[in-house]
């Protein structure tokens, strides 16, 4: 059959009494004597396919199919009987009546699992040993669908403020932000890292662009095994120079965020026949802060013990999460104050140098990212570090960078996967992954 | 002075006559005795500004100011005169007369170069040295506000077709495509390896959604210290299935190319104010096509040698680059009909074998990418493997995705960096690349 003629499964909404060409995937098969049913998927949907004993078979004798086999077909598009229309499908009030079904690859080997049954009760190992089969699942494709309008919506937000996409170097010299969770890579023998974010860069650009942006590959080499842990991720990060405070980037970022939402609350809705999620919720007054001491209070108060240190473990979060969305009506919540003592040595102190003028972001108990004004003082950055015990000669290029003159300034970072997760109410974060990698996890 | 009433340079275009808040770099200066002008610089662009001896100084006792330094100005925008008015700049037809200049960052020391000064004699070492002080030059900016825009233009014609983005993992457990150019990674005291193309991760995908693409970063341990290589760069992927042959693929890329050729046409005219370059030429007949022995045959006839192998080095994709533009007039070419013996296993051979269904596609004499249709059929990939000697144990997963059923597939690989190279007329790759690696730097 003709591929240059072929259309796919969303092109034949309207063309109920047409003629067409599919190709796809046999994703469901009923046998029923002389009339045989394939559910047929391709990259935009699925359609009932009507086989009869006047169809003719092509490729094979017979038809013997194995799941997930690869066929074109040509017939006639047909309105299914009222009451047999599929109401979770776009198409389920549509089948063809096949005339001719090419087979161009049958799956010889049974599959290791049927991804059309039950894909939700599959165990999480599973699903990511035989992730090129499971992904195909429509529940699945779902969830990388709109982690994609997520992804999307963020860099319409940043374009239309202004901020210029870059592209900052994921093999860096040294360990960045002083920190021991870094992948060494061997660099024509020379020992170099992964960027476990792209922070000194994007400071960097902020000399150039002034705003900037970049979405892209996170590594971390945290030992964790968490559901909410993966070792590589997607990176929302942006930065941005002539700011007051950190209350500027809550700002801005607080209106990234409902502008999201916003657009995805028009252009998502239609997920909603395949996924459960609850649209998140931000009040009219918009996200509200907590000051990180406010919050342990919080904590303490109903787990009714003293949490040991000034800092929010996952069981604090989840806890605040509940606390913002019962009390304060919002599925997000800034929290702020964080000492400096446990916050990065380029983060910018208050005033009486206790406090860091940075932030973390909770989504529905989880932190989403985190965000901060940045030193921009030559001298200021070296007395920090000096404070942090870290060498300035470990990072030359990034203190080079204040001689040349750098305003206030400041941004986040987040990421996609947790992005997603929750949004979707997702078990793991893993599952927002296409291919996640963790500390026991490299394959596929 | 209060950020928040900021504006930024280009805001002001139609702000003659009105007072406003700017703040930026001190990009040049002139002393005139009782006036001085300062260049100012913001992300958006440049603006003149005349002091006098009204002029209120804030943050400091007087005018001594570093170049680079970062100021905030409060003052009225006016007309500047006719003779004066510098046509290289949208806002050269206006200054600002500075009420009040506030100092935020003086820069004390003296800066390695004056970037404000013959950007283009400066040598590319130092160029890159300095990065963060010389990506400041509104000449270097304007490179990769161009490559953005390249970007933006790839990615509204892969979404306009179809294609769903996705992200495919950097960190692989063996080395993909059977090379030896990989990055070893230390994973949590595993071997593992810096994916050198989205190959086998983005095939998986066209399982899923069929007509998939990836902008991403790409690791190439190439030893190469060329104008050409760069040892990181960002990736423009592609993959599709339900295909004919490589035509299919040459079709849709050419499409893409014309779509971006077209876009930037419009909306990037106004580059050539500050970059020096000629628009790309396609004939309307399409993006001609050549075949590998043909091509070798024009290389030898104008070398007047007989060159070794069958395969392009540089000098002979320089040599076929002017050929098309001469005798096909076009500044793209795709050279077809590669020998098995040169490519990667997973190309799908032409029916008598000798030849891969893959091309190349110069952009003005350089690969700007290659492509290919894919072997789909798990018996002929084990075949090839055999013949490239290549061991199936190391690539498991990648097997087991032909027995879930492929469709014919296939797609491409280009790099962003090249692109804007080759368009912008630039001597070396790296000066389209933000911070770039090689061989010899890792740094900044």
């Amino acid at each position: 059959m003709d591929f240059k003629k072929r259309v796919q499964i969303k092109d034949i909404l309207k063309k109920s009494g047409k003629e067409v060409i599919l190709g796809g995937w046999v994703y469901r098969k009923r046998d029923h004597g002389k009339v045989s049913f394939i559910d047929l998927r391709d990259g935009s949907g699925l359609l009932q396919l009507v086989i009869t004993a006047k169809t003719k078979i092509k490729g094979q004798k017979n038809l013997n199919l194995g799941m997930e086999s690869v066929i074109m077909v040509y017939g006639i598009v047909k309105k299914r009987p009222a009451n047999l229309v599929n109401k979770e499908l776009e198409t389920g009030a549509l089948e063809m009546e096949v005339k001719e079904l090419e087979v161009l690859v049958n799956n010889e080997e049974a599959l290791p699992l049927d991804i059309s049954k039950d894909i939700d009760k599959v165990h999480l190992d599973t699903l990511l040993n035989y992730r090129a089969l499971t992904l195909r699942s429509p529940e699945i494709q779902a969830i990388f669908k709109f982690s994609e309008k997520i992804e999307s919506a963020y860099r319409d937000f940043m374009k239309k403020e202004g901020f210029t996409e870059v592209h900052t170097p994921k093999i860096i010299p040294s360990a960045t932000e002083g920190g021991a969770n870094v992948f060494q890579v061997d660099y024509f023998g020379k020992d170099v890292y992964l960027a476990q974010s792209p922070q000194f860069y994007k400071q960097m650009m902020v000399g150039v662009f002034e705003k900037v942006f970049e979405i892209g590959p996170v590594f971390r080499a945290e030992p964790h095994y968490t559901s909410r842990h993966i070792n590589e991720f997607t990176g929302l990060d942006a930065e941005f120079g002539f700011l007051r405070d950190e209350n500027d980037i809550m700002g801005i970022l607080e209106e990234c965020i409902i502008f999201i939402l916003d657009k995805l609350k028009k252009e998502a809705a239609g997920f909603k026949k395949i996924l459960e999620f609850k649209d998140p919720v931000i009040p009219k007054s918009g996200i509200p802060k907590i000051k990180l001491k406010d919050g342990v209070k919080i904590i303490n108060k109903i787990k009714k013990i003293k949490t040991a240190g000034l800092d929010l473990d996952t069981e604090g979060e989840k806890i605040l999460g509940e606390y913002a969305k019962d009390k304060l009506k919002s599925d997000f919540l800034f929290v702020t104050e964080y000492p400096v003592s446990i916050r990065p040595f380029y983060q910018m102190p208050t005033k009486d140098g206790r406090f860091t003028r940075s932030f973390d972001i909770l989504f529905r108990g989880l932190e989403l990212g985190t965000g901060a004004q940045r030193i921009h003082e030559p001298k200021m950055l070296l007395e920090s570090m000096k404070k942090h015990k870290l060498n300035p000669k470990d990072f030359k290029d990034y203190i080079d960078l204040f001689k040349f003159g750098m305003p206030p300034h400041g941004g986040w970072g987040l990421g996609l996967e947790r992005f997603t997760k929750q949004w979707l109410g997702l078990d793991n974060v893993r599952l927002a992954s296409l291919f996640p990698r963790d500390v026991k996890r490299v394959n596929p």
